[in-house]
């Protein structure tokens, strides 16, 4: 069979590989292939294939006849210079697929079916349209909690996994959707600073306006090696670092990847996905948040409940000591939503300043005292108090300082975006209802995590009386259209709830 | 805000259209896109938007950064020219995708929901992923039977919808899988011969060996533009063309290219898919073949019935006289797989041939018969005589030459691929059992629908005795790697089963 000269095209297709082929070659020809058919390049040498969606090209000045292109990530993937010779063939559909059609039927699979459907999208064999059929026949009631459990360690098995040559290695774990909620950045230094092994790594915003290795960015480098990383950790037994590099549970990353854009969070690919994650970076003990609010991601108690019971069960049989804590996801924790503004948050509390927001400092010290109680040591109902201790004395600011420091402190120090607009409450009368999605969504529009100074600065919060014409938040910006169209936004909903009388609703 | 210079980028990225944007150009960073983000190109004045996935350029060659990249589809659909100035955002999630979400979680959606679905489709609003979402929340046991009728309707609504303007426009549809099927080549001609008006159009192979539109390109042109098909249906008072350009039930064609690579085939999807095709296409009364057999599409006489039910409720819903026929599906029917193939055992069976396939002439003359019977001059039962005597009289082969010569007959005469290898039976025995895939596997292998001669020519069917040795069929090819690909695949499998002894089962 005839063999193609490789080429690199310089196009970023995110997770999806894509192969380029001229529509005058002659493989593509004969080979009968189509726009979006998947083909496999083989090396010569006949090693596992790279599996690619096929773009035909109609332009010599792109790609001769005699050429493949491939995107940066499937040119990556192959790892052969330019111009080498490859073959190519139709891509045979994965294995796996059958037991994914049997999914989508209502059966109900085995651990070695989910085994080979982790292995084969770990090997790119699933195009994005293939991962979003099995998300969708897994997603609300479609998987049994055995399942899940089946999937979570499918997808342990597929990654790295850590070994941290401890028997008591925590980690916290909020399932999101509120925003300015970064209890981690103080949760981590108190636990730490009472001798814990954290190891805290987390992901950058996607959806949001700040992750915490976003926010965390602000202060220090975030993008570790992981050799750097295990040295931090042996010496501060704590690091808050990005964990997008270290190949733990891969599928995960890729599987999100199709979630994301189809805002897909079913309660058990949220289950597999956190816990796979946390086992395979080598956590022993784990608290989960789970914050419920009518605009939170969890709604009502009982769905909360129903969460909580299945990251318990999945938990239990995988050997991980687990705790849930179900939290007030009414509005948006601390102050500031963006990276600048809820590190600076994050700072006052750990600096005790007496105008520190409240809410985060108390959230923080609750999940921090549930964590310390996993040491075998602290007496129950005692870990509050441990947490308020260390905090109070200054032992959180030096560890949190000490971390700062073995990660790399960022020389220059981001301050707030300077373009500011006060956002004024149009009634008088009392704070009764936040949407958090919006408060999102103007803080993403301002700029943030992009813009790392970008976002909002929140000056009430439930229950507060405000008089019309009173500033309800600040918006922050560091560019001008980014500005307008947060401002814009802003004034058609400002995502707060303000009522003459009556109760808090929620 | 910033406006791109648009610049048609010569890439063939088929059904999904694909915006390419260079990594430093201002407005990809002040908008925090990512590769494979949604983005809607505006013109300038604002009109409807062209939807795009994103793809980053890293290479200036391609793309300068002030420049905003388009793959052909989506240039096609923008429809300005290179240069003009468009702006760019973040695409608006479509406002059906929330009725999707509850379709996910196993809710029963209205006529209005499914009318906003395909509505959105219907606009490019949709991504593969999100479609993929949708068809797989619908597959299986996932639609009511009402849900399909409103599917259905909403697909026709969405397309072009032509009348001709008489009470009885008739059609026959064949739900696939069967290799050699060619029945419409008889049946039209037939039943065009009695005077009826059946205009059919036929897709194109996508997954088969041949589809008609396929085998009719051997002897005739079937591209026909809209207004040459309407004048050679009033004419002849029939067609046999390719209905791939004709607009109708659009939403259809957009799903099939999500469903074909997942080898997705749901009851209900695929009676809203055909129904709607025959409905936009303006039939009134339509006979479906429901071939059933170990490896037809329909495995069991119960799933068949089952079938029968969805399309018989939908069609009596829609004002459709529609009759299912449930046919032997266990095995090919005529003698040959492929385009030219399969022409030959048409023209055979038109010119009373005494060699030609009995099996394909007796089962075109049972459908044939069923659909004369639509004609409310044709007494009960008396249509399969009537068909019959069309046939024997050599009124159906005239009617066919009339037809090929309306629609241009094709100047030369393709022959059955040069290159060929008899495949031999491995004992002695009955033929028991028929592999439907494997036959079709070989004959695309063999190069099948894109090299018209290539194929696989049967020489004997079930039932029938074989010595060890004997040819139990030939594979025909036009190139050499091809031909040997389909030697190998029926070396090793070659799709019969043969028994010492014993009853044909299935």
């Amino acid at each position: 069979m005839e063999t193609l000269k490789l080429r690199k095209i310089g196009i970023d297709t995110y997770r999806e590989n894509v192969a380029y082929l001229h529509r005058d070659c002659p493989v593509y020809r004969s080979e009968g292939f189509q726009a979006l058919s998947k083909i496999e390049i083989h090396k010569v040498d006949d090693r596992a294939p790279v599996i690619a969606v096929l773009n035909v090209v109609d332009d010599e000045a792109l790609l001769a006849q005699d050429e493949l292109g491939l995107s940066e990530q499937a040119f990556a993937q192959l790892n052969l210079p330019d111009g080498t010779g490859v073959r190519v063939e139709h891509a045979r559909p994965p294995a796996s697929l059958k037991a994914v059609h049997r999914k989508i039927a209502g059966e109900r699979l085995t651990l070695d079916e989910y085994r080979g459907i982790t292995h084969d999208i770990k090997g790119n064999r699933y195009s994005k349209i293939e991962m979003a059929a099995f998300l969708v026949s897994c997603a609300e009631t479609g998987m049994e909690r055995d399942e899940v459990l089946y999937l979570t360690r499918a997808m342990v098995e597929t990654g790295k996994r850590l070994d941290w040559g401890e028997p008591l290695v925590v980690d916290k774990h909020c399932i999101g959707g509120i925003p300015g909620n970064r209890t981690s950045m103080l949760i981590v230094p108190i636990v730490a600073a009472h001798g814990m092994l954290i190891p805290k790594t987390s992901s950058r915003a996607i959806t949001s306006p700040a992750g915490t290795a976003d926010t965390m960015a602000v202060l220090a480098h975030v993008e570790l090696s992981p050799d750097l990383l295990h040295e931090i950790v042996r010496r501060e037994r704590a690091c808050l670092a990005w964990g997008g590099n270290a190949q733990l549970a891969p599928v995960d990353d890729i599987l999100i990847s199709v979630e994301r854009p189809l805002s897909l969070d079913s309660p058990g690919q949220m289950v597999a996905s956190i816990l796979a994650k946390k086992i395979a970076a080598g956590s022993t003990h784990l608290l989960i948040d789970i914050p419920v609010g009518p605009t939170a991601k969890i709604r009502s108690r009982s769905a909360a409940l129903r969460l909580r019971k299945l990251f318990e069960y999945t938990g239990d049989h995988l050997g991980l000591q687990l705790e849930v804590i179900i939290t007030d996801g009414r509005q948006p924790i601390g102050r500031g939503i963006g990276p600048v503004l809820e590190a600076r948050d994050v700072m006052q509390i750990l600096n005790n300043q007496p105008d520190a927001p409240a809410d985060l400092r108390e959230k923080a010290l609750q999940l921090a005292g549930r964590i310390l109680e996993f040491d075998p040591d602290v007496r129950g109902g005692q870990g509050y108090v441990i947490a308020r201790d260390i905090l109070d004395s200054g032992r959180a600011l030096a560890k949190m300082e000490a971390i700062i420091k073995a990660q790399g402190e960022n020389p220059r120090t981001p301050v707030p975006g300077i373009l500011q607009q006060p956002v004024l409450a149009s009634a008088s009368g009392t704070i009764t209802g936040f949407d958090n999605l919006q408060m999102a969504h103007i803080a993403r529009l301002a700029g943030a995590p992009m813009d790392q100074g970008a976002g909002v600065d929140l000056h009430c919060k439930l229950g507060e009386q405000v008089k019309q014409g009173e500033p309800l938040y600040t918006i922050h910006a560091e560019f001008a259209s980014d500005f307008r169209f947060a401002c814009e936004a802003a004034a058609k909903e400002s995502g707060y709830r303000i009522e003459a009388a009556g109760p808090i609703r929620g």
